[in-house]
């Protein structure tokens, strides 16, 4: 058992540091761009970028279907992707808590590297800090990244009334699997996180009538589909029925009082599509594995507002989460 | 006075962060690309980018001379300018501690964004986290810088024997700056940072014989010489008597026991000078105000070894920092 610690030195731009930058960071995230070792890293780009960057500060680091740094890397592809960009670079800043395990820092950068490597990006620039004991309570990771804009999915004008709306996968599973590993509800249970790269899934559709996407993490289902109505002056109609939301996942979110419509995603994506193209979309999405249990879940209306028509038959207003429901949850 | 404080809710991705964003964020860093609130923003970009990421932890976050958000902007810049990049792009993620003074927040998003726009870099993409007390001591921010490459001032192999070694600010102000705001020693003075974006001064030396640059931050003048130096395969011989040094700074080191040549700056580089071309170089420098203290302090030599000529006449090798010096300087 290796109990071998972080200690301040290595984020002090001194020995130390060098010896981690070469032990570490260059021995998962090899490539000539970063071990170039620049101030900045001097890097090939198109003409149209799409540039997006998050900070993690999820608890516990170790969860169920992924940890902090498969979700730096997730959580940055996925804006791009979403967004209509090829994602190309991600940096790739840690900052860590004096005292913490070496080993379990190396496994997190390790998971990071694997991630990149399977979506076909290159970590090409990084910062490492230290701090002392009491600082900060573990990792957090901030990754940018740098994408090729491919189709603008960003545009809030394109969402017309009569497009449809699709979520790629079923919902709710990374804030549940997240609330189970901290056991704080007393709960278990055998929940995943949904934590996945999206682009390879979002470049098959690209060539398809879609106009608008975005993932649904922080806030859930619930705040993407408000982000979108407040920006675009539309609204939502969306059938209870339709949304893709396991048993158990749906069974905890009842038992712990949790809007499953609320609760964050990292492997989920919203795509406004054009009513004309929905049905190619749904088959080209449920063709690639992160998008097997994609759905269209409703429709765009003129309204301005989110509704759900709900399994009972009611109808209701889906409205922005109000506060934090689950804190640190990415 | 408004006592107004950071909640849980603003980073939980509902209502609360829609407000803060629109109330803080886009109030101070407003322009066009971020005001789209995309998952990512699309940006023109050239052919040949830089790209560079840095997190600051920096403990107290108000120092003489500037604070964090000040820091967050010229840190980044300074890595793109150093290295040769004209700085366009700049994100900026946010982590706050529940509880923290929303006043004291806006006051370091709008000390950032006066500091974007004094140094012409647009603010474009960003993100905020709030943990919960005792996960954090307070702020920290990432900031990412994207820029268009005008010339390469990241190739170690381009430094030769014979260049001359020039840095462009006294030293060492940062690091007694930041030490002596805390007080932890018990004593007081009047220094300020050097903290400041070195892009426009930068940018006057590119049309001259400038082969290599880079920042003395974390680890001082000593760290930086050592990394050209090992990356190279070049040495340097330094002149003490010509690094420029504030007679009070100089003595504050003497008393605490740190050598200046390891303490951080936030506003000087070293630029590796063709000799040839060298006193056009500093003249022009001098006539910025951020390089109105440079000097040619040295030069490179062919043996891999870094040597201070010390005042008293002596030779001493400068090694690489040991360990960290001041944590949190950054």
């Amino acid at each position: 058992m290796d109990d071998k610690i972080v200690t301040l030195s290595i984020g002090g731009g001194g020995r130390q540091t060098a010896n981690f930058i070469k032990d570490i960071i260059l021995k998962y995230f090899d490539n000539d761009i970063l071990n170039n070792l620049g101030d900045s890293s001097h890097i090939e780009t198109s003409t149209n970028s799409a540039f997006t960057t998050d900070s993690f500060v999820i608890r516990p680091e170790f969860f169920s279907g992924g940890d902090i740094g498969k979700l730096s890397i997730c959580g940055t592809v996925n804006d791009l992707a979403v967004s209509g960009a090829e994602p190309l670079y991600i940096s790739f800043a840690l900052v860590v808590v004096e005292g913490y395990s070496y080993e379990k820092l190396e496994k997190i950068v390790q998971s990071a590297a694997h991630e990149a490597k399977k979506a076909g990006v290159k970590v090409v620039c990084g910062d490492t800090k230290v701090v002392e004991r009491g600082g900060i309570d573990g990792v957090i990771i901030n990754t940018c990244g740098l994408g090729k804009v491919i189709k603008n999915l960003n545009d809030f004008s394109a969402v017309k009334a009569g497009d449809k709306v699709i979520v790629t996968s079923d919902i709710a599973r990374h804030g549940m699997a997240v609330m189970l590993e901290r056991g704080q509800f007393g709960f278990a249970g055998n929940i995943e996180s949904d934590c996945a790269c999206l682009n390879n899934m979002m470049k098959a559709v690209y060539p398809y009538n879609i106009k608008f996407g975005r993932d649904a993490t922080r806030g859930g289902l619930a705040a993407v589909l408000n982000e979108i109505a407040e920006q675009s002056g539309k609204g939502f109609l969306i059938d209870e029925e339709k949304i893709p939301l396991r048993q158990d996942v749906a069974e905890l979110c009842d038992t712990l009082g949790f809007d499953p419509l609320s609760v964050a995603n990292e492997g989920a994506a919203v795509i406004i599509c054009g009513a004309d193209d929905c049905e190619k979309v749904l088959a080209v999405l449920k063709s690639v594995k992160e998008g097997e249990r994609a759905a269209v879940i409703g429709e765009v209306t003129g309204d301005n507002k989110v509704i759900l028509k709900t399994i009972s038959g009611g109808k209701r207003h889906i409205d922005l989460p109000p506060g934090e429901l689950l804190p640190r949850i990415c």
